[in-house]
């Protein structure tokens, strides 16, 4: 089988620059995406090549055993995956906005010793934090926090090696950061969403689960500092990366198809459909989009990083204006996406709609993940800093 | 199972009005509407209540056994259908023009032939015409004429009972009307695309099909009058039909949905989804899109039918103002319908986009459907017309 | 002067159908609407030739003395003045929605006598009711009410013979319908706004003005009847046909000044802009914008006028529907007619920015009359209707 | 008069960094912007005052005698006169264009001239150059070159001190740089259109104009060398920031007027317009489109100025990459323009409309520049080169 070959080849390969391996990586998922698409599940083979290539730790420092990337690399990475493989970006995207709400939530130590662990053994984290779902309670019990409950949306939590819980406890969240085989944590696999169908973003179940108090990020806790609250900003910036590689990658298909397969419209008066001046205009304005979506999205990801390096130095301006960058990425991401999603089957025509090609993932996965939160409520809080000057007020998703 | 009672109780039904027909075949077909669009392939049992409900005689005149009804009512149906299932819309939309390409195409006797055996036996009529597939070719060998060759997106063939063939014959296009069982054709049941699922829309193969001269549309033929010229006007109100329908459907869905199931947005400050300022305007937008492409496509529907019923004496001035109302009406319902099935979401929010519901079905039939003929054209065709008084040249799609 | 030779012609012609008429006036005005945008003040021969056409006795029945016209007909005559001068068509336009005022919130008595007087004297009525405007105090002073204060926004008072006013009493708003040379009324040439130059819109000064009981419209009184809360449908519906007849003639200039003087852009390979394909598309669209816009306003003054049409038995339902169709053609009107006013210049060139044209005159009058009140509450409203089967809360603006 | 006395301490200050200097200037000509905008005519204060500042010579090496800015800084600072004063803005840009042009399309031998002459006497520059108006021809005459004729848009001619002219000789552009008082050279006042009122865009007429050879820009000459052909991309780069720095002096007029003066809508159940949903929407949007038009300006700017110092090595790939972000930024601050100086007013309210405010001739200004070019062509050439990597043909206008 070819792609084994390739993969052999690869893993050779990952000892170079992290893009490389990127793309070396997106070249094999790319190769196998229709058909997951269709199937759905686990990208079990897949999340092991992320392990293995290293790319699970790029946000770990070198002294920690990480590959000491800055968010503005881990992003393109997110990017170069979303490409060809929307669900692959998420799972990889979400690796890292765990690593970081470990290093904003909890204390050095908790850092330091997830880090280096994460680093050593290669682990893949899964999310089970979703805090618009409160199904999830915590009870202190001595030493221990029993926790129990289910948790929705739960992405990359099946074949996870570690993972980060929420709960309610005393009316407050909390949250923890755990093995995934921990005795009582239930993983469904029950997620059949029309998009984003390899990100096992269904169920957690929690019955009787031990939590230990130094697994708990509670210092500073869930959005406890300036810094904590970086949080939605890091992982709004994944989204963004993955509508718009998303997006490019759609385009980057259509473009394919129009030269090699699309026939000039029978009034269109020249022979190809390349020559078609409406066709010329379509591509022209979807390329406009994708410019402007990248610009903002690039220029949000140096705005971050900046705020990243500041450490507990950063000020409530900064990350209000960070949020405002992220804000203005995720609004221009969507709209660009959409647009894409939507425009490229009018430059492809009929038959590009065949089911062998599911040239309808693009959109299927860029209309489920554009949904994380209402882009509606981007807009007014934009709309807030520019006519009030009021920056947005840290919640999970600004 | 509850659908074979109710389907035994629609057999008591079916004398009543059409519309009332349509309705309570329209809640059957809605039962299975998101199994079969998983499924794909023939609507098999769906195609059998059709026949068994007489609607597909509904342009066929009384006094040939049909029930005779106006292009106006034919359409409105097709878009009751398209609510809940636009599959069947468009294999019911095509059996009536099919019926009015035999009508325009052929002369009397072979009109009130197919008419009347159509009426007494509820022939569904399969197509096998698409113009712009040139695979397909014809040679005259004595009286009969010898088809060879395949043609692409013929929807509703498979199970149909008669189909109209086209072929080019020196150059020019002939069409014909046989029966589906006719030796040497072959159905092929290859329509997997990711829209439309249940159209049947694949390839038929001829292999040595012998054509009778009765058989062949010649007199006016192929586009071969003004009034011949009316077919693409049909096709395109067909089309426009199914796309408003479709929309509304995915329109009272989400309404629905959002009432039933939304939560309101955690930084929105209502309770409800129902109450919240942008959900709202959302709404309001969807409402006015649908609104503008209704009017315009009964107006467009109302003008089709004076063209109708003015028979031979139809004028190039009448045909070519039909024409641009059609044009006015494919574009509006294809840009009200993209429009809709993009934003339902954003009102319904992100749970909307689970498996089971198959909601984005919505989108990939309207956007599979809507590239029947690039909608660019047509606007430029009503820009000739705004700019230049020039009608549109009479073809297959204009 | 041309112009008066005209007049004398159209002096003969006022006896035709109104539409005629219309259009005859019509043409008059458009000989100077560009020298008159220029000048601003008061279009005193204009609204001359308004009273001598009869055209403002239009809606009083012809038992009255008037030409028994329906709002159908009313609007399309504001839609005729409109397409080449809207400050004229919104005089004329607030004339009928003054008497229609006077018939919804006045008794019979009241509606007889002024309707009477203004069919036999050829009246024209000013506008001084601005119910957002709460500078103007009414009290009561034994039989008399005693108005003082300011009013703003008050079109075509200047040079009316009689006006409608408004006024606060014990926290209430008091409509009442007086001449216009009133003692203590001051009617300001103040209005310099850059759109709708014409229309004096300006303030309403009142010292010690005295208002009769028979005057005093309170019977039902403002908006004190389902039928009385239909005034806010008549004054949008004014407005609508005003954007609308305004987007219409910015369409007709732009296309005769396309075809006479522009030129084929040099890199387009036409060479005339009449076969440009840009310059198509620009024309479809706008094209499809107008008549989407047109199809809603026609439907809805078919709505209004079966709603004026019955009297007291109109239920809350009915007029909240009319209210509804209304908000449709008000948002499609504005949206149409902001699209063609910015766009008409792409397809004309930078030529036609000429300050003798003053083509911006479109832009200007669209602009600042579509502020009346905020577009983005209709979409809300319409939105409530389609999501929750809300009527509009009846007020002076829905 | 106090803008007296504001321009004589500005002119201690203009000793200071140009952005300073250029910050003063605005603030200076902001006082009166809104009657000369009124008034049209030239703006013979404030082009003596450009003289005076220094900054006519910003594109000029210091060791020639001038500020030695590069491209940068310059377009920074047409936007920052743009946003009080487009017509300024646009003399601004030209005297830079002009300057490029002589260095662009003329020997080492003109530039040096041109440049230190200009340096030393603070000269102005007017533009007779419009290639698409052919009715200006050169007959040589010996060593002279005649000219005669005339030319339209000759933006900033009157008042100048030099001016480029461009004439047909044999066929062919030549372009030449002569005193503006030279013998048979006749400056009309006569620009009297809606838009860009003070840039004396009017016509120049030659009769029997000599022109020296040494005059003759003809080495390259007009887009001579890939080198020359960076002309038109300054040239857009020019437009682009002045229709750029127009939205953003717009929106910060539409904010001031916002929260000063606006009152909240009667049903919007706030009491303050800041709050409500649909003015932050607005709001939002209007901020959105602004960053999107900045970033992708910004980075043309740069591009730009790379190829600038590239010199006589630049690339025709270069180039065409540079034409491409060119078009990119002209149509996005093209679209963003025309949506902020629309939606600014349904921000504000109605009485934003009075005419002592002017606040239309942003809308005035943008709509009369944006029409320089067709903006459908830049997308269309954007689109050959996303779909076929065709670089723009350089022309006077790509």
């Amino acid at each position: 089988m070819e792609s084994t070959l390739e993969k052999s080849a690869f893993e050779n390969l990952i000892k170079g620059h992290p893009f490389d391996t990127a793309r070396q990586l997106a070249d094999i998922f790319a190769e196998t995406a229709v058909q997951r698409d269709k199937e759905g599940g686990s990208a079990l083979e897949e999340r092991n090549l992320l392990r293995k290539s290293g790319l699970l730790n790029l946000l770990i420092p070198k002294q920690d055993g990480g590959l000491g990337a800055d968010w503005i690399d881990i992003l393109k990475i997110v990017r170069i995956f979303a490409r060809v493989d929307s669900s692959i970006a998420h799972l990889f995207g979400f690796q890292h906005l765990i690593l970081a709400t470990i290093e904003l939530f909890g204390n050095k130590e908790q850092r330091d010793h997830f880090f280096q662990e994460t680093a050593a053994k290669n682990l893949f984290w899964g999310n089970a934090l979703n805090p618009l779902d409160l199904n999830t309670q915590s009870e202190r019990v001595n030493d221990l926090r029993i926790v129990n409950g289910r948790k929705s949306f739960c992405s990359g939590a099946y074949d996870s090696d570690m993972m980060l819980l929420s709960a309610i406890e005393d009316g407050k969240l909390i949250v923890g950061a755990v093995p995934s085989d921990r005795e009582g944590i239930y993983i469904h696999q029950d997620w059949d969403n029309f998009g984003q169908r390899q990100t096992d973003s269904g169920t957690v179940e929690f019955q009787q689960v031990s939590v230990f108090e130094k697994e708990l990020l509670k210092s500073p806790g869930p959005l406890g500092s300036i810094r904590a609250s970086l949080r939605p900003c890091i992982a709004q910036m994944i989204l963004s990366n993955i509508y718009l590689g998303l997006a490019e990658g759609a385009f980057a298909e259509a473009k394919n198809y129009t030269r090699a397969q699309t026939r000039s419209w029978l009034s269109s008066g020249v022979s190809m459909p390349q020559e078609d001046p409406y066709v010329l205009a379509n591509y022209g304005n979807m390329f406009i989009e994708l410019q402007a979506a990248k610009y903002l999205t690039d220029q949000a990801a140096e705005t971050l990083q900046r705020c990243w390096e500041a450490g507990e130095s950063i000020t409530e301006n900064q990350r209000g204006k960070c949020s405002l960058d992220v804000a203005s990425a995720k609004v221009t991401t969507t709209r660009a996406g959409l647009f894409v999603c939507n425009k490229m089957f009018e430059v492809m025509g009929s038959r590009a709609t065949t089911g062998t090609a599911r040239l309808d993932r693009y959109w299927r996965n860029l209309r489920t993940h554009t949904l994380h939160d209402p882009v509606d409520y981007k807009i007014k809080e934009l709309g807030n800093w520019a006519l009030n000057q009021e920056l947005p007020h840290p919640s999970f998703y600004s």
